[in-house]
Parts: structure tokens; C-alpha cells; sequence
């Protein structure tokens, strides 16, 4: 079957590779010059955390050694006091589980050259969608170029081309969010040729309001993006005020940032916006026009959950597939029941935002995540905590909220979480 | 000043009148034919319920007159039980009170006269507005035409194509919602010349998951709409099964529709939305786009508010540029306000809809609103009930929810409810 992909972004890559396997031709249509080309420009750079959820797609198609060789483990947070004291926090009981550090451009390019290896897959470079079809399957790119097909899926990502369409359909429903807050990139240069901080964990500066995240580079350098209010980073417009502001709130990190005050005022403000769209797909005849990753479910980037959810999205439409016979019509049906999942990840990565720019400084906070260590070292397979199941499984989304649900009403019933956080606090000042 | 508007239909040729006043050169653009010559196509005909905001707007610009003149008043709702009992329910405990019922069609027309008679205004019609530059001004047609504003106001209605350009701004936040219910209008002829129902009054045919209303046309006809959840309108596919179940479930009305099938089968199926957008405008230099009526905040028809909240935005506008020396960036600045009020109006009008299908039918509603106008004349000016204070009122949406919560709270505290409950009951009782 013949099946069109606009968006050759991360998750347009891997779903071609998955239906590719399938036996299906695909053409990918990318608005973007080849970013394997050199002077390619940019698009989004923010890091990627990738973690279980995107590493058990990748390892369906065999890539999952290639990405993750191109990666750093991140197994935990290191938060930055404002007085330089450092607190390192696993993500983790186990400790062999880590959230991989990976750039947006670096993946890109890995399952780019994967999906053009596939059998049957074609790649249009420089091809923007501006028109499409519903009931014919026409599809008009700005060059002027037509295609038509019967088969029509929009991995092109929160401003989706294919979904603005889908949109003017009568019931179909939809919703933009943004953030008041916007982020802005900069760099934390390799110091003496080593990792100016402990590369092996993403570090955070909570401060209150605002926080700034760095992670780390396989050229030794740090990422790091700062996610503030609007009006704070614009507020910032003159050197001076950049320096002071930096020197008073992120002193640590500051002292690593030679090229501070350039980078600040040439890179741009990024928003920040929760989509939502309901259904992901329209069948009109013989034609069927699906959504899937951020097209469908853009979320804010604070659970590291962007990429990966929208990697599991292709592994999930692939099962669809399975139990459809390769009806793309039913199968994209029956994927939207994946919609329970995404739209509690879209909550907990909002969520999430307040946890790490303000709770995760806190004692109590961290005297709460030890204590469900304490309980998932104690009741293996039975208690977790949602970061874990979130992070380091593929349990649905939906059912991790359940379970948590559970876990609580139970602990709290027990009355083990007092021992426990008890026991829990014993032994980690024991430790020190 | 000059100012553009998009859109001359209600709204915008409302809107116009208030800017003509204050005296700016207003230019209407609109993307159909001159309704007013012969021939032109309909558009939305579904009936209006003009109430007391619309009036009052209207009052302003010396037009209450004229378009009451075309108006039939409805005191009161007229409920029609499947086995053909009536039952009237006046909509305020002040005889004096109607709603009033004018086709959309003749108020339209009304407007766009008295909007071409004021000095300085334009219109041009046939102009589809198909490209806005929010920071250039620049406004493209779909007749190739271009012009170029400093103040672009949309009231184009729900599907805006002013919007449409502030929508894909970052930071504007918006949500379209449908409700799974179509509706599709018919009609009952004159009778013997004669209005074949009582005309003083919307008919409400409730039907637990459906309902048929229909409003009195200045021709002795009544214009019905069926409310049913769009399987339901799909399922009637050949003459028998619409007769059928009209006979089944609106037997009396089925008697005085010769034409059912016909229309039934001719007249298409409209779609229910609510739409939220905020802002409401974008100022960019010296250009300032903002939207207005529907294109701001398109809701349900349920509590007959749409066009009187359109109308009441143009009274709010007109306060705002008194309030800003017409500035118009500040006033459309102070304009956002009303977005707690068209936001408990949406919410109104939504739960509006179980009420009509559902609730109106039961004798417990029927005593409860017995109450509310029980209290209202034992209590004129401290008691009103809530159709009473957002139909026969100007007291801001987000007032009245605020008022009829502390009623409530009050009533419950003094016990006086019950003991008005029974005096309500017997005085009804009483009268029969």
C-alpha cells in the first residue's frame, strides 16, 4: 500500500522505517532541506531525554544500540542551590536505569539515513505542505509540486499542516495552550577540554519561578535552556542586565559561561504549548488523513516525554496495523484510543513544570522520593513510582495514573509509608 | 480613523453604526453578495431570539424601534408533551417580558442599512478575506484585491478568518469544541392563513436525548429546528422512517408539516460549536487586529444569547474607546475584560441544552421555576432568577452567576424557599 508521511521530523522518520518493514511504500514529505546536507539549518535544537518508552521503539527496528551510542545516560537530577551546594537525586531505585541525553539534530540524522535505507521509502526534501485534500487526497507543497494519495498521515509536529485541514472539518475538535513562559538555549563550553560539571545527570537550577536545565553533549559542552516568564527574558536587554541577573541567581553557572551575554541575545524565545485535537483522523471514502506525534499531542517538554511518547505512538499504530490487516482506515480508528494516554502525559508534563522549578529544592520533596525508593527497594514489582513507570517502562500512560492511584489509597490504608519513610531516612543519613 | 472590519453581518454592521458615531471611516469587507438583492444566497437562518442586551444595543443607535417592529414577542415557552398536552411557562414573573423572535435574514438586512446610511462607512461585498499581515496591516482577497488598515477588526464569526491569522501567533491560546448534536431547520406553513400554533411563544417539543423548538415568523409560519445527535439525523435516509418518527415522537407537529420530507431531505445539517480564543487581539506596531461577536467566542444557540452577546461586545467597545480616547489598541486592551463574561455565557448556554431537551418536561422544574417567580414578585429588585437577570438584564454575565450563587446561598440559609415553595404551589394551584 501506498502511504504518505508529512513530517520528516523524528517521529516521520521511525514510522516510515516501522511501515517500511511492513511491506508498504511511503514517501516522506519534509519542508526542511536534507539536514544531512552541510549548512542545513536548524529548527528546534533542545536536547532530548530519550528514556524506555523510545528506546523500546527504537529496539524493535534494531536502532536502539546506534541512538543510544550516540547518547550520555543522564541516571539522575543534580540540582543547583542557589550557594553552589550540589544534591544529586536518582531517578531511579535501580540504579541501572538512566534517561539518555541525545540532540534533536543528532537523532534526526540517525533515523533519516535509517528510514532511506528502508526498502520502498522516499524522502522530498524541501517540500511544504500548503494544501490538502480530504475527500480526493490532493496534496499541494509550496514548490507548486501535487501529489495525490489515499493514505495521508501528519507526523509534521505542534503546527501540523495536515491538522490545520483536519481542523476546518466540522467536529472535529481542538485545543492550543501556551505557557506564559518561554526558553531560551545557551552553552556551558567543555572546560580544559572535560565537562566543565558531572556529565552523567541532567542539572537543574530550581528558582521558584524560573529554573534553568543543562544536559550534557558527547562534545563535552552542556545544553542548557532556560525556562522563564516572557517578561523576565525580555527584560533582560541590555549585557549589564544579562550578567547581573546571572551572576545573582545561577552563580555556579555563570562562572562556566563565557559566552554568555552573545548567546543570550542572538538566540530566540521558544514557546512553549500543549495541543490538542480530537478525532486524529478523518476517512472520507477511499481516502483516510491521520495525525500522529506532536501533530496530534504537542506537550511541554518537562516530563522528557515529547519524543518518546510520540515514538510510542508509532509502535502503537503499528499494533494497530497488526490487528486491522494493514486497513489504515480501521487502524487509525482503533489508534485513537491511545488518546487516554497522551492527554494524561500532556497533564503530568505540565505538572512536572512546578515540580522541577520549585519543588525539587525542597526537603520534603526530597525526603518524598526517597521514601518511594525506599518502597520500591522493599516491594519490587509491586510499588513504583510514577517517574519510574513514566521513565522506565511501557506501561500506558492511562495505567500508570491508575496505578498510582492505587498505590497510594494502599500505602496510605497500610500505614507502611510512615515506617518506611522512616527506615528510609535512617538509612540514607546512615549513608552519608 | 480609519478602521476595517471583516465581516458585515450582524456584528460587524452593528459595530460599524457605534464606530460611524464616534466618527471614524469605517470599511465593511464581506465575503458574500449584497443579501439585500434579489437572489443572494442564504447563509445561517436559523432564528434569533433578540433579548433585553440586544435591544439595549440597538436602543443606542435608535434601531430598537424598527427592528422590534419586525419582531414577534415570546413571552414564554409553550411545551409540547408527546401526548399533545400544552403547557406555558412565561419566562419572567413580569408579564411585560418577551423575547423576540426575527429571522436573521430581515435583521441582517435591517443592519446593513442603517450601518450604509451612517457617514463614512463602506462595504464591499464579495471580498473574501484570504491573507492578514498583523504587523504590515496588509489585508489580501480572494478576488486578488489588497488593502491596508491600522486597525482590523474580525467579526467574521465563528469560522474567522482573523482568526485564523491570530491563532497561528505564538502565545494565542484557542479551543474549538462540538457537541455531537446537528441541527436542521423545517417548517410549519400558515394554516387557513393562520398561525397554526399559538404564535406568542417558542415551542419546545423536549425529548429527553432530542428536542424540535420552533419560533414565529412575521408570515404566519414557524420555523422549527430539530436538536438530535447527529446519528440520529443520518438514520432517517428514506421518506418512510422520516415520517415515522415524527409521527412517533412529535405527533401533533408532524399534523402541520406537509412539507417534512422534502425538507427534511433538502435542508442541510448545521454544526454546534463553542470556540474560545484568547486575546482577543494582537497589537504589533502600529497595527492592532482584534475580534469581536462569534469570531471571538462562538457559542451554542441554547440560551438564545449569541447575537445579543455579539451585540452587547459592541456596546463594551464603544465604553472601552470612551474610556481610551479611542485608542484603539488600548481600548481592545480593556476590551479583554469581557472574556469572564462570554465565558460564563458559553458555559450557560451549554447546560442550557440538557435543560430544554430534558428538564423543561418535568414537574419538578415546573415548580421550581413556579418559585423563582414567586420570589420575584414577593422580592422585586432583590430576588431575580437567572433567565431573568441574562435575558431581561444588562448586568454582566459573570454578575449574574455571581448574584444567583449568593441568592441561592441566602434563600437556602432562610428557609424562606420552602415556605415561598408552598405558597407558589398554591397560588398556581389557586388559579388553574
Amino acid at each position: 500500500m501506498e502511504v504518505t508521511i508529512v513530517g520528516a521530523g523524528l517521529v516521520g522518520c521511525l514510522l516510515a522505517c516501522f511501515l517500511a518493514r511492513r511491506g508498504h511504500e511511503v514517501t516522506l514529505y519534509e519542508r526542511r532541506p536534507d539536514p544531512r546536507r552541510a549548512g542545513a539549518g536548524g529548527g528546534r535544537s533542545i536536547n532530548l531525554a530519550i528514556s524506555e518508552r523510545g528506546v523500546d521503539a527504537l529496539r524493535r527496528l534494531g536502532l536502539d544500540r546506534e541512538v543510544l551510542g550516540a547518547a550520555i545516560p543522564m541516571p539522575g537530577r543534580m540540582m543547583h542551590a542557589l550557594d553552589g551546594e550540589l544534591t544529586f537525586q536518582p531517578y531511579s531505585a535501580d540504579r541501572g536505569h538512566a534517561i539518555n541525553s541525545i540532540g534533536r539534530a543528532e537523532l534526526n540524522r540517525i533515523l533519516l539515513d535509517a528510514a532511506t535505507a528502508m526498502p520502498g521509502v522516499k524522502v522530498l526534501f524541501e517540500h511544504r505542505l500548503t494544501g490538502l485534500d480530504e475527500r480526493t487526497g490532493r496534496l499541494e507543497f509550496g514548490s507548486g509540486a501535487t501529489a495525490r494519495a489515499r493514505v495521508v498521515i501528519g507526523a509534521d509536529g505542534a503546527h501540523s499542516a495536515v491538522r490545520a485541514r483536519l481542523q476546518a472539518l466540522p467536529g472535529v475538535d481542538f485545543r492550543q495552550e501556551y505557557l506564559d513562559y518561554g526558553y531560551k538555549e545557551l552553552t556551558i563550553p567543555p572546560r580544559d577540554g572535560a565537562y566543565a560539571m558531572e556529565p552523567g545527570a541532567l542539572h537543574i537550577w530550581p528558582r521558584g519561578r524560573a529554573m534553568m536545565i543543562a544536559l550534557p553533549n558527547p562534545d563535552r559542552s552542556f545544553t542548557c535552556t532556560l525556562f522563564w516568564p516572557h517578561d523576565d527574558l525580555a527584560a533582560l536587554d541590555t549585557p549589564q542586565r544579562i550578567r547581573a541577573r546571572f551572576a545573582a541567581e545561577y552563580p555556579d553557572a555563570f562562572e562556566l559561561m563565557p559566552g554568555l551575554v552573545e548567546h543570550y541575545q542572538a538566540n530566540p524565545v521558544g514557546h512553549l504549548v500543549t495541543m490538542r485535537c480530537s478525532p486524529w483522523h478523518v476517512t472520507t471514502g477511499e481516502v483516510t488523513a491521520g495525525l500522529i506525534g506532536d501533530a496530534a499531542h504537542a506537550i511541554v517538554p518537562f516530563y522528557g516525554q515529547g519524543a518518546n511518547c510520540g515514538f510510542e505512538d508509532c509502535v502503537e499504530l503499528d499494533r494497530c496495523l497488526d490487528e486491522t490487516g494493514d486497513d489504515f482506515a480501521a487502524a487509525l480508528e482503533l489508534f485513537e484510543r491511545r488518546k487516554a494516554d497522551t492527554d494524561v502525559i500532556a497533564r503530568l508534563a505540565l505538572d512536572n513544570f512546578v515540580e522541577m522549578r520549585d519543588k525539587v529544592g525542597s526537603r520534603l520533596f526530597l525526603a518524598g522520593k526517597r521514601l518511594e525508593h525506599a518502597l520500591e527497594r522493599a516491594l519490587p514489582g509491586r510499588y513504583a513510582s510514577r517517574y519510574e513507570l513514566v521513565s522506565f517502562s511501557t506501561t500506558p500512560y492511562s495505567e500508570v495514573e491508575r496505578r498510582v492511584t492505587r498505590q497510594r489509597r494502599w500505602a496510605a490504608a497500610t500505614g507502611l509509608a510512615a515506617a518506611l519513610l522512616a527506615a528510609g531516612l535512617t538509612r540514607t543519613a546512615r549513608r552519608r
